[in-house]
């Protein structure tokens, strides 16, 4: 494992340039309604993101990415992937998004991942409880069906089609996709994964022996996740369909592992630690400090937070707008021994993005239980051996032999291998599914000694847990900037970090005569050379326009041909965020370029 | 788009290297029935692929990428997308893999997309009539259900469960995976996505806004595809979930192309063109040559072949074992102009693993017809403007306002625009719901001269759709390489291709003492500084020992810390194929690297 400190002191200024102008920047999120209005009509319009099917009438909770959202997308990915495998440990898999009904039911999927719905008795609407309680209850989230037919009875709670204030009692509602593999007829129920992670845990043999059962390691997957929401609303938030992209991190939980979390003692992050009964305060700490203190309960955790937060600012959200909210003990799941949600701050509030959570050995455990597969486990040398005094079986030849003769092979070895300590005679083995009686004047109990190396157990898992339109969303959000207004039109800026954009340059001939064109395409040419530069080439309109065009999808330098490039090739390269111009030879150009 | 070729004397001559042995390598992997199940296990064994769910015993047609699979994929699935992207005018696209019903009807996959089978009237059996067929008939795809039927009695086909030959009669199945999206009672039917493209189609406004209309243009989508099969088997080739690769070119039908197919005038490519009634043959062509001959029907379609073989090289596949199939006319699907599959040779046979398809304007005036859209469509500019007569009806505003008051410029708006040419009166307008009876005495017809500049039309798309499970398997193929064999153990080669292949280099100390590990992990450092590199370290066992596991899994090269790098800073570059190595400065390395 490679743990340095990627978080450049560049980044983080970064970070801390935008917090001298937070007040002006909430002012612009919060305040004004129709500011995220605009920025969703610029998605659809510039082909960023849109809801699907709308030829169809659309389906809520399924979204495009077009043109530029898919560019986009593919660059948060890439990030992601590379920020977690460049640790050196950590390694990518891929398994299906079907996975049968077994598999869900081990892990407590079927059954536990259930939110409830109420039935209006008088027009049969029905809606999530929780939903209905909303702003009548703290944590509706966390009731069971009898707490929340008591609150909807006590709020008197008016169903939201007809008004009336009847309902039928809750009931679970399972929101996996279910379909079929195979033919109908003895085909085997299965689910569309609600998470990627138990695709994972099935894979630990593989993984585990590819780090030739070295812990501590990890893999990751990205892909589609679903949730068969009841009435999604809030855009991209509440997907049907979302990419989600996680990392299960295996850990000896009796093994001390340095982070060095000291690296950061210069990045405060704010935290919102559970209150118990109190109310939530916001604190900023050092990570360091905040596992010293026991505020963050586990350093694995700890040390993910870090790496999570930093990887934020890399993608291009704004560190004010960030933040980690403890789980509250009845919020978090049974098995888990801490988790914590980087939250992010826009219009629709503070939105979980991010889970991070200690799984302790919940998953492995019980997908053991039900196949009782002895794969799911590690080797762990002891520091010392051990001399263990144990009592051992040794069959008698002489009456196992003639007694039991082409078979005394087999049941001498069965009998060799049992802990003589815990035997009653006679007592009953199975032999290839015969049953065998074994008495006591047939083996003799040994005392021996023997060495024992190390054991096997069940690795614990840290889990941080991504859902990526969530982050693009918010990263949008952070990056869209409107500065003058000019007869109602805003000027439009998207500030997308470098590489995160979907264009990296733009070439403009300032007329599409005179052979500017030509050398504009030229000049494209040249920058494809140049590994994972993404250009574009735009001719029409004007110049004012076409930077305007660029600006407010986030171009973030822009690259002009005009006629003195024919005398001098010299081009002017403009900043998106600084709208300063330079003008510069095509050799410096491609220079900058191949160092962007 | 930027049209140019690039195939490298270097790929191409790769390719004709391997022809030379051509021979060998059909030897090794035909004859020997059990390489190939020497392959399956060393990629389950290393963490390659291996079958989902075996924990839990298995899913029929389901696969897991594992350790090195997962970036094996990685890298196939950039190669792909850089090599389209990269021509300027695609773009990436994302949609939703939850299709709702009714689009899945507009595209004829509801309906079409059926197989047959067959139940055995004695136990129940069920299977797909075409498999069943296998041996028996030609091209039992083709058949309808009726002729199926026929066939099964002609040869008395017996059950492959109980031996009886009494079959009820085919029914069609619907190879989709089906869900319901929302809530059971009051939900959507749904299926998983057949294939990526239908996304694509209903993206086509946002992506022609993107290119500004100007054709020709594509979109590329790479995802999860889902075809829910009987009884798959044949391992990564027929798979219930898949990794697809497609990619929609749309064109001005009218409109010709330069694709300057002269470009490849070096290269021969085998085509097995429709015979009629005819046996297959196999024949070489340059591109140019089999467009110009009409071999290859349409220009687009070659172009297209040409580039994927391009492709297919650069990802390693051999050249000798890549052909072009033809579809014969009753194979295609009824609106396919001209459609090639490429197919690639292996321990499965030829296998279809691309297949190209010009698909006229089917899809896009499907789902017109269906959702009565007019953003389906693209704009053509005529050579030269027509003037035309035409009639309109002018509103007589003396009668139309007093008779309709505040309505009467919604009416006379309408009215504006009608063709007069083909009125009689009185005729209904519709009117915001309302229907209101024109009568001859409220408008004047009258004859205008008009400039018509260009005209709305749907344009024509070129699809090449890539299976990448199938092309994977191929490359693992292709590379597997058996060299000398020592008791019953051959030594595995995997000539996986740079950038290509899962690890880029492995580092080696010769021992994990007297700092040769610390060097190793300074060096390994150093090298993750270069973007895109992966490298790993492997410190147990003897060097050759791991030698034999670098090249097994396809790791290029090896770089190996002994004694002497404490003295001199050299350290040794070990290339897999050659097996040579080459003592240099730890500088020199990281310039080899940087240039990898």
């Amino acid at each position: 494992m490679f743990n340095v400190r990627i978080i450049t002191k560049y980044t983080f200024q970064m970070g801390l340039l935008i917090t001298s102008n937070r007040l002006d920047m909430l002012k612009l999120m919060d305040a004004d309604d129709n500011k995220s209005k605009r920025l969703v009509s610029l998605m659809k319009k510039r082909g960023f993101i849109q809801p699907a099917f709308e030829l169809y009438g659309g389906v809520a909770g399924l979204y495009d990415y077009g043109p530029l959202g898919g560019r986009l997308r593919r660059n948060v990915i890439s990030k992601w992937l590379n920020h977690w495998i460049s640790l050196g440990n950590i390694v990518e898999i891929d398994s299906p998004t079907i996975t049968p009904e077994p598999v869900l039911k081990a892990s407590g999927h079927i059954g536990a991942f259930n939110d409830y719905a109420s039935e209006c008795k008088s027009c049969n609407s029905i809606f999530r409880t929780d939903h209905l309680l909303e702003g009548y209850h703290n944590n509706p989230d966390a009731l069971d069906n009898i707490a929340l037919d008591n609150e909807l009875l006590k709020n008197k709670i008016p169903c939201p089609s007809c008004n009336k204030s009847e309902w039928l009692p809750s009931e679970p509602l399972n929101l996996m996709f279910s379909t079929i593999i195979g033919a109908n007829k003895g085909g085997r129920k299965a689910f569309m994964r609600p998470e990627t992670a138990q695709g994972m845990f099935l894979q630990f043999p593989s993984i585990y022996r590819h780090f030739r059962g070295k812990l501590p390691f990890g893999a990751v997957q990205v892909g589609k996740g679903y949730r068969n929401e009841i009435s999604p609303r809030q855009g991209m938030i509440r997907l049907r369909e979302f990419n989600m992209a996680e990392l299960e991190y295996f850990i000896d939980p009796e093994k001390d592992i340095n982070y060095n979390l000291d690296l950061w003692d210069d990045v405060q992050i704010k935290l919102v630690p559970d209150p118990g009964k109190d109310e939530l305060t916001e604190k900023r700490y050092t990570i360091y400090n905040a596992v010293k203190e026991g505020v963050v309960r586990d350093q694995t955790v700890g040390w993910f937070m870090i790496k999570t937060f930093e990887l934020m600012l890399e993608l291009g959200i704004n560190n004010e707008y960030i933040r980690f909210r403890q789980h509250e003990q009845d919020e978090m799941a049974h098995y888990a021994t801490d988790c914590w949600d980087l939250e992010i701050y826009g219009s629709y509030g503070w939105i979980e993005c991010v889970g991070i959570a200690n799984r302790g050995c919940y998953d492995l455990k019980a997908h053991q239980n039900v196949t009782k597969s002895n794969e799911l486990k590690a080797w762990r040398d002891f520091e010392n051996e051990l001399e263990i005094e144990k009592y051992v079986c040794s069959p008698i030849q002489s009456i196992v032999g003639p007694r039991f003769k082409e078979k005394s092979k087999l049941i001498s070895d069965h009998l060799e291998k049992l802990d003589a300590s815990k035997i009653n005679f006679p007592f009953i083995i199975n032999i290839g599914g015969e049953e065998i009686s074994i008495e006591e004047n047939m083996v003799e109990i040994k005392k021996v000694n023997s060495i024992e190396r190390g054991e096997w157990f069940t690795p614990h898992v840290v889990e941080p847990a991504f859902g990526i339109d969530r982050i693009i969303w918010h990263i949008l959000e952070h990056s869209f900037t409107e500065t003058s207004k000019e007869n109602d039109d805003y000027y439009t800026i998207l500030k997308l970090r470098n590489k995160i954009c979907p264009i990296d340059f733009s070439v403009y001939p300032l007329f599409e005569k005179d052979g500017l064109d030509k050398i504009a395409l030229k000049i494209i040419d040249s920058i494809r050379e140049i590994d994972g530069i993404n250009v574009n080439y735009d001719g029409t309109k004007s110049i004012g326009r076409r930077y305007a065009r660029g600006d407010e999808i986030g171009v973030p330098y822009a690259i002009t041909i005009d006629h003195q490039t024919i005398d001098d090739n010299t081009v002017t390269l403009r900043d998106r965020d600084s709208q300063e111009q330079k003008r510069m030879s095509i050799e410096e150009l491609l220079l900058f370029i191949s160092k962007y």
